[in-house]
């Protein structure tokens, strides 16, 4: 196992720490012959970025990924796309406190217990700044799937207690970055941005939920046994930090009903009259629109007391005070999206394969 | 990608259909010098064989593996382990009248858009027979996994809207299999298999939800970013056929809470005074219980008319009338066993390659 | 890794031993919508097949391949093919004097320190019989591959001291099995046979060199850095049994000689008007044949007395008595053939990921 | 497969061309809580830089890595080891001409194949300077082993028809860096130097042979059937561009001899009283010290007329003035080293996992 990759034939392996000098990205399989749209690269980044708003973390990083291999006179050459991001606004005197506490949530304890060893600066590999090179990767995908006719969006639909009832083939995309919570609908959205300001007061975070959706995919990605696209959706969407929960299409609320309600009648041509699976069925994509659901915890750093031990196994009372985000939902749906790109390209070459 | 296989270290390849001559799988890198728990493996088959109960399918399978590579004298011998679970109480013609017939929850017409071809009977490769293999193997690496302390249980917990709301860590594993249902709590399993018994009189089908705790994993397993023991658990729950959605921990409820309700405080000795995370922090083992949940869309055979198309595109009513279960959920509790057993070994193997 | 497996999108996972139940292979990736050639695969099998003639071992197998997965109705699925060889004639006491001593040239000795463990019957998992897969697997690739234009030969161009000197280029493929030896120079073919059975009248044996061409590959097959087809071929020749080198068009004798004589010109159209580097440039394909040499040690197994240890570090004298072949290589000609078509199926499969 | 990575513990991944940015690499599976021995990096990448000397081109790099990922206080973390080497003195405008010529013995045919598109400068992708991260992740492995107790050295033992005799064991290793052909006998090393320089003159090249040693390796790393010792190596080296020809332990030789000639004989201990082999049996270290040789073509760029073509197919006459080396082979011996490298520090991390 190479466990900072992913992917097979569009293959994404990432290095990088929160606040050593870059995290960045290797694309090995990347297809040849291809101009980048950068400004669709930098504007998946920056909605990634922190600093967006007064929801989200100061912590200011400009987030162009430079790139060092792989481009000839703007094009994609087949060798391996090469990039990092350099980290530029790290602070790492904020995190000496923590060099000896384990915080509570977070990675601390169990990567000094796998590895021996810890780079306490910012959570150093577990932070969540590693994920922006997955924005990158995921947005050159999104431009070669977009080619293909697929068009991925991810929005919020839940912060907390509040969620968003709107049906996610209704949603319209551009009616997602109208605000800062990116929900779509303006009314709950504004529900959404004053309850995280609340806990922001209050040293708390929230959790909350992101739905994703995904058009225009023919029918038959998704490779049986282990290959199967809600599996390797699953797979993507888990890794992210603080996810705790995947259902694709109408997921757990499909385990409290019955078959006759939850079929989905073929129509002629192939199409289905309803839904309920998501797009997909026995794990190969059907033609129908894909949509999922992913859960997130709540942001584990609280500037609010908490009770933990340090290395030496002594009780001790942490109080963070570093910059960060009450609620992630909101930067999380670049990363949500990008993740479903990275699945969706190469479930799409395995097939391409086979023809 | 070799889309069969299961796993880095502890490799499972899986073959076979429904109605072919066998089903079985080749396990790769199974360790050396262990006699083989075969009255282990045996109770697992025969709690996922079908025919066990009025609630499932009367398709009688002994379901005895037949090994044939990698024991000598009783013992594994490094070389790959190979077995296979003859198919014997087939009855093809019964599934005649499906080669032209799409049914409505399957994957007939995926696998058909994707590989061109189909075999009709019995679902052929997307079976959910050919899940005999896993439980199989996944029984040889509970059998490790327990010499090293580990523990794994699994029971139904939600059939149709009926759940059970017992603490999984309280849970007694000998409880599990006292009734048919394999729900612990006999008030609530006697409920649900009555709830089953009128859905199969309808012939109509219900879903479920299926609970899993492992305990006794030490801290330090899972492999970031993309091998974290989550991702991992999700990717082998999604690969079970009809499985739609997968939560670790508290899961989705933990999308609706605040930091302060839901970060677990360190106690001395690392362990936390909560487990809201369900045993993992950053995608690995903390050393507290593993405790997910695995919801499952209701069987999509129905002896009910559906609507549907066949082959060559036009509109036809289908009933079905072959053996089938009208929730699978108690006949899935070993295979959601057997996944996560695989998913442990692996992850073990992989971090005793680290020391 | 799964040490057992071959290939990426066309993927070989073998099992068994030499005096176990059976030997066998999964493949995974098999394309779909394919009639198999049974014909060419007993065919195959049979050449490798132990007692053909006075040269080889007079154990007697059949060897022919039972399918067990992926077909349907003569055709294949892209379900997993799994096949497996039943072993017939083991003699198993033949072997048990070998229980406690370890065979000089044998891999008793290793495998014993790697497992543990050893089933010493036959050589167990490290017996040559375990190839018997690979044939098959290999026989199944090149039909794809002789659909696609592809044509793979092998023959014995030396054994012992004698050796034919012949263009590879202008071998006729079907005077290779005029002849006991595969030689396909008749009179070189005498030589080497008589060769072989003075070495067999003495109870030694002789090592031996094959000669593989593959023409009629496009240009384009082959994957840098590390799927270089050189590398991926020298990887696949150099698993075989007793194979102890490897080299590429005109291989260790380019190292002796000036660029200005060994650089292959290109002509209109991009052929090459000489074909030294034998079919690639830069570890791809450049549509000229390819060709190498693989070199085979003499068969370890003698009835000659020698030195050696047994389980117990003892100096032991042993002499062997089992059947065995005097010299590998016409038995291993088809195996050559197979691992080439096997490295080719899986190459020409990426390639076609990439369009 | 990701073609651009090696190993799977130990896993390599690298990026960049000739004239793009840097080349470098992203080490995944890299041991924890060990301090880099940068003089050991340093010196070995010092010893594959171009211009050590007038037998190599002119090209100066300092090619010091820099380290962007990985590492904290100076100590690995178990995160991805990322470094890259920036291309610093790149003439790019000495490739202009190649734009639309392709150079005989080169890649630019095979790549634009493949690709369709092709950075013709300084070869690219193709370009040996993409192995200079081969060499630093080399030398981190070597640094592992050493601790282990294994040590490996390779040397030049020939350059055209001229070549070193002597027994591999008995190589002094602090002998090789002597000369600057890097041979360990002095009177042939002068000899080889003069041949070198003479084909200089001429606007020749020539080929080679470089034997590597590695010793202190204990019984059972390489894993059967597929990741044999050999075969892990043959790949590795034939990955190394212009090499042709691999092979272990006295190789082709053995080809030609008998059993009796060539079985090692065991001695208590497991000790062997001869070591035809090379250090293996049946693909698994037996205790023995590994030696191979490595054959590497003429270089293929001349300062000569040849014959060629340009992109639209038309005949051309091609002369190259670049800077290049008339014989790669004193500067191929740390690539040889690292690779051997690279291969056993993955062989016993999988043997790790299994015990």
């Amino acid at each position: 196992m190479s466990a900072n990759s992913l992917g097979h034939l569009f293959r994404v392996t990432t290095f990088g720490e929160s606040h050593g000098k870059a995290v960045g990205a290797v694309i090995d399989g990347m297809p040849a012959g291809i101009y980048l749209d950068m400004d669709a690269i930098h504007k998946q980044m920056s909605r990634r970025r922190p600093g967006q708003s007064d929801l989200s973390t100061t912590r200011r990083e400009d987030d162009i990924p430079e790139f060092i291999s792989g481009l000839f006179e703007g094009k994609t050459t087949g060798a391996p796309l090469a990039f990092f991001i350099p980290n530029k606004d790290v602070r790492s005197q904020d995190y000496d406190a923590l060099r000896e506490i384990y915080r509570p949530g977070h990675a601390d304890y169990t990567y000094e217990q796998k590895f021996g060893i810890r780079d306490h600066r910012g959570g150093g590999r577990s932070s969540a700044r590693t994920m922006a090179p997955w924005v990158c990767a995921g947005a050159i995908a999104a431009q070669i799937l977009k080619e293909l006719g697929v068009m991925i969006y991810a929005y919020v639909s839940g912060v907390g207690t509040l969620s968003m009832e709107k049906d996610p083939m209704e949603v319209v995309p551009a009616d997602i970055d109208k605000n800062a919570v990116r929900c779509p609908d303006p009314a709950i959205a504004a529900q959404m941005a004053e309850s995280i300001l609340q806990v922001k007061e209050a040293g708390d975070s929230l959790g909350g939920v992101i739905t994703c959706v995904a058009k225009g995919i023919p029918a038959g990605w998704g490779e049986p046994q282990f290959g199967k696209l809600p599996a390797q959706l699953a797979h993507a969407m888990m890794s992210i930090n603080a996810v705790k929960g995947f259902e694709i299409g109408e997921g757990f609320a499909l385990s409290t009903k019955k078959g006759s309600e939850t079929n989905d009648a073929f129509e002629e041509g192939g199409k289905t009259s309803s839904n309920h699976s998501g797009g997909v069925l026995g794990g190969i994509s059907n033609g129908m629109p894909l949509y999922f659901r992913v859960a997130f915890k709540p942001v584990s750093t609280l500037r609010i007391e908490q009770q933990s031990i340090n290395r030496s196994g002594e009780a001790v009372v942490f109080q963070a005070d570093g910059r960060h985000d009450p609620c992630v939902v909101p930067r999380a749906v670049p990363i949500v999206e990008a993740m479903t790109a990275l699945v969706l390209i190469d479930l799409y070459l395995l097939q391409q394969a086979r023809r």
